[in-house]
């Protein structure tokens, strides 16, 4: 058996008359008036066998009927022109006359069927992942994957930025998410973490100088799962030095660009549009607002501060806020039922209820109608562009929580609705995020990022004074209403982290016990500094028009944390765990 | 404070008259006669500042007088022409007239001088390695490190090999080396493993039909560490469907050249020299052995069979090796004394001594030399090429121990001995390992590698026969004695498989209990599949002319496996043990 002289993807109407060998799997093959007609299908393609019975050698016709699908097989035979052409197959003008036909591996029955859509249910998939995988979809998500991740490393290559491995066997830190744990042997009692981020690794790379740091990093969160999370998922860590905000921007932006343009084809506009924290809440309710579409959220304090609805006005006097979105021309479409439906949603988000009005034939309608004067209405329709037909969706209650609430309603709608078109690319960064986050509970500010994270030069001078007035230099870039990941410049003066540790609340010996090495390593000429961390699973889903991370890692995780196919986790000996100077609890 | 025009290694003669910016870290300062000299640091080189005590500004001339080496300063100038130019320095022909100046960063007094050589402890460069990172030999180190992976993966891509990531949270098993575990908070009293290679998920990449893998793969071993291991390392893993060995081969030798190439601009010979498994050892004593100095070990079996000297003559009578290497022109370099630590030596690998003979003024001399006759001398001086001043070395013991002790001693004597250039590189292949390795203790044969590894086309006949007598279809390609790496062809076929765990002496259940879901992916169309895994970190240490891994790794382990800058590992909480439902072991 030689090798072969083409893949299944290349071969067309210049190629007639040439001998070829192929090798590769059988995607089908069919008996259709004594001409068996296989189609050989590998990673670059599908290619048509012909084998006929009144002139292919005996022993290859009877190979040929034997062959079943997903059989690995070898064949040589002429290339010939088809009479009716596919037009639909790349190699479809032409087939194979098959002169020598060889199997090399067999087949049984597979368990989920090999076709670019399956129905199989998601542990089935997982368990057979190598037989998912084989899936031509399953191929190109994995294909189109890889290329985002050359892309970003041809441009950051260019760019003179230095790929630095950092280690995965840390020290835990009680800050941030969950950490795993691995046991030392070598030092009873003690314990390994996996990554959350290189964050710390990637900052003193920059104490070390090497100025642009990189690293395609794998990182753990041991938290509960959901479709967009994974216990371990894959991040473009960059950092540089002497770099601005609007340089990092910038960078990110290019390259970006550049995997679109790769990935997809598409010319993506820069500079993408920029949204402050404050503004994103305020007109959609979310820190990674979907701009596809409108239905922007609009405070109402101005029109119901007198309001005849008690809700309204007794929300507004205590110090709430009364917003709304005006889903247009589908007042129609909600009836009674489907609103209750909505309540419920957004009540998952902590409202106490939603508030309807709809306007039809020149008015409002609704339970609530009643309350509102002819001027309250008027002002009403006018601050919410008000036309026929339109439902107004309502909900009074603390800022934050309208914000929560309308922003998951808002991307519910536009998604039920469809008003967007899915293929739409929707780049945007938020910028300008509070430092700040106040605990209720614990009476004090903690970091919103991390206690590293810079304040913003105008709000600077309130770090110590008025916290909360802080923003940070901080930004995510967003995506398709999905945060791709962010970054921000970080602190890298002693006074200035000083003044930040005072306003989280720490003594310089709380500082130095939780950071102590970063501190030290401060002292020695740091470099200002900043960077991004993007994630590599959430870019390649949305890229592939997935809405599940596992459509576009090669072997993921189910939400339990498991892998069906290899059974992992799994139970280990008593001498393993008598190594690691640990035992299960009781 | 603007952004910086420049970086320090890139200012010639042609930019005089410029006026420039620049930022960095200061590597020296010096007053000489009221001018303050300043060297300015960054990663890509070194430029010379000059304040002019006569002619400068007095805030900036107070400023340079100010600063100490590590500093972080900006400074803008204008670029004049050196009156006495520095030949050793890319920037030596030209200087920078400051006419403004500020510190960015201060620092203290270093722990550990920042320059091309350090004499610093192990530990004191492990505890501050962001300063030991900035040494500038470092900063090369790991700048040659990046290009070594970015010249694979440029190799790698081109060829169509699509970059797939494989799992880190795996599950444990029995075989191999020790595993890191991590305990399953999900799933109380199970454990995940780190990957030790991503061997299995390598070939289910084939069983889906991606033909061509790769992956810059982390992997972690938890055994005891020697200078050339550590415990997560960092391998290039590769597979391919449909390749033959030759093949493999073919493309690892185009990989290795374009990497030193790219690294050390010098063309490498292809195709690398073969040595057989059993060659290598005869003439080398060593499974990676060092061809940069011949001093080849010659069996003298024949020669001694009937010898006076009944120590040989018992060991060869026994079925043992009376082994010897001839140390050219050296027997007035070696004194009793010195020839007694080289008996120590020996012992080390389970020798029981080092017989010698010296050949001095035509008659050879030594302890033993009273025991051979004319013929016998007359025959070993023919069979050892000995000249005036040689010195031979002889091991007689079991084959293998005399391989291992004559081996470790040919290498070691090549060192001291200065036998060859340490600049040259000398890539070989050894190919046709044994497929099995007869363990006496258990009274069986064990996979020498895995027991998916191929068995040769010319010795599959004794798979089940006569085991001892198979070869592999495997290869190990070695640099100047030390392995970088190595791979076989996969067994594809079920019928082979089974005759595998035959001789393995498994039975059917037991072969699927340790190895269930590849032999299901197995049954469903497997490609015939080989591949191959080399070490990063050990090529990224020959090239930089390294004998230690942790001169080109940014963050390493210690060889207690543990962090002296971050304290890795460390003590946990009481309530992260009881979320993963562990604890000490008392």
């Amino acid at each position: 058996m030689q090798n072969r002289t083409h893949n299944n993807g290349e071969l067309r109407l210049v190629n007639v008359g040439q001998t070829v060998e192929l090798k590769g799997w059988v995607a089908k093959s069919r008996n259709k008036g004594g001409i068996v007609f296989i189609d050989l299908r590998d990673r670059y393609g599908i290619t048509q066998l012909v084998v006929n019975a009144e002139t292919a050698d005996a022993a290859i016709l009877e190979t040929a009927t034997k062959v079943r699908n997903e059989f690995v097989i070898y064949v040589k035979g002429k290339v010939i022109e088809r009479v009716s052409k596919n037009p639909n197959m790349a190699t479809g003008d032409v087939e194979i006359d098959v002169t020598d036909l060889q199997i090399i591996s067999e087949s049984e029955t597979t368990p989920i069927i090999v076709a670019e859509e399956t129905d199989a249910l998601e542990d089935t998939r997982l368990k057979y992942r190598y037989l998912d995988l084989r899936r031509p979809n399953m191929q190109r998500n994995i294909i189109t994957r890889h290329k985002v991740v050359q892309t970003i490393r041809g441009y950051l290559n260019r760019h003179d930025y230095i790929d630095i491995e950092t280690p995965m066997l840390n020290k835990s830190t009680p800050e941030g998410a969950r950490d795993y744990l691995v046991p030392s042997r070598v030092h009873p009692g003690e314990f390994y973490a996996l990554p959350q981020s290189p964050q710390i690794f990637k900052q003193l790379c920059m104490v070390s100088g090497f100025e642009k740091y990189y690293q395609i990093a794998r990182c753990f969160r041991d938290e509960d799962l959901r479709a967009d999370r994974q216990p371990e998922f894959t991040q473009i860590d960059i950092e540089q030095s002497f770099a601005t905000q609007e340089e990092i921007l910038t960078m990110t932006e290019e390259m970006l660009t550049e995997v679109v343009k790769e990935v997809k084809g598409i010319e993506i506009e820069r500079p993408f549009r920029r949204f402050t924290y404050d503004d994103a809440m305020e007109r959609f309710g979310s820190d990674k607002p979907d701009t596809r579409f409108e239905m922007e959220i609009k405070t109402l304090n101005e029109v119901f501060k007198e309001s005849g609805f008690g809700v309204f006005k007794g929300t507004i006097e205590k110090g709430g806020s009364v917003r709304a979105i005006n889903v247009k021309g589908a007042a129609d479409k909600y009836s009674r039922k489907n609103i209750d439906a909505l309540t419920d949603f957004v009540k998952k988000y902590k409202a106490k209820g939603l508030a309807w009005l709809k306007f039809t034939d020149g008015d409002f309608a609704g339970p609530i109608a009643k309350f509102f004067g002819d001027e309250e209405k008027a002002n009403l329709q006018n601050a919410m562009s008000v036309e026929d037909n339109d439902l107004l969706l309502f909900v009074a209650d603390k800022y934050s929580v309208t914000c929560d609430a309308l922003g998951a309603l808002r991307s519910k709608l536009g998604k039920d609705l469809e008003l967007y078109d899915p293929n739409e690319l929707d780049f945007l960064w938020v910028v300008d995020w509070p430092l700040f986050e106040y605990d209720e509970e614990d009476g004090r500010y903690y970091a919103a990022h991390h206690p590293f994270t810079r304040p913003n030069e105008e709000t600077r001078e309130y770090l110590t004074t008025e916290p909360g007035k802080c923003k940070a230099s901080a930004y995510d870039v967003v995506l398709n209403g999905y945060e791709l990941g962010g970054g921000s410049l970080r602190i890298h003066e002693r006074n200035l982290q000083n003044e930040m540790f005072k306003a989280l609340g720490f003594s310089e010996e709380e500082a130095y016990e939780q950071f102590g090495f970063l501190l030290d390593a401060f002292k020695y000429g740091t470099p200002p500094h900043g960077g991004i961390a993007l994630g590599i699973d959430r870019i390649a889903m949305i890229l592939v028009g997935a809405t599940n991370l596992r459509e576009v890692i090669a072997f993921p995780k189910t939400a339990s944390a498991s892998d069906p196919m290899t059974d992992a986790p799994g139970v280990v000996s008593e001498k393993q765990l008598d190594e690691l100077n640990i035992q299960l609890k009781k």
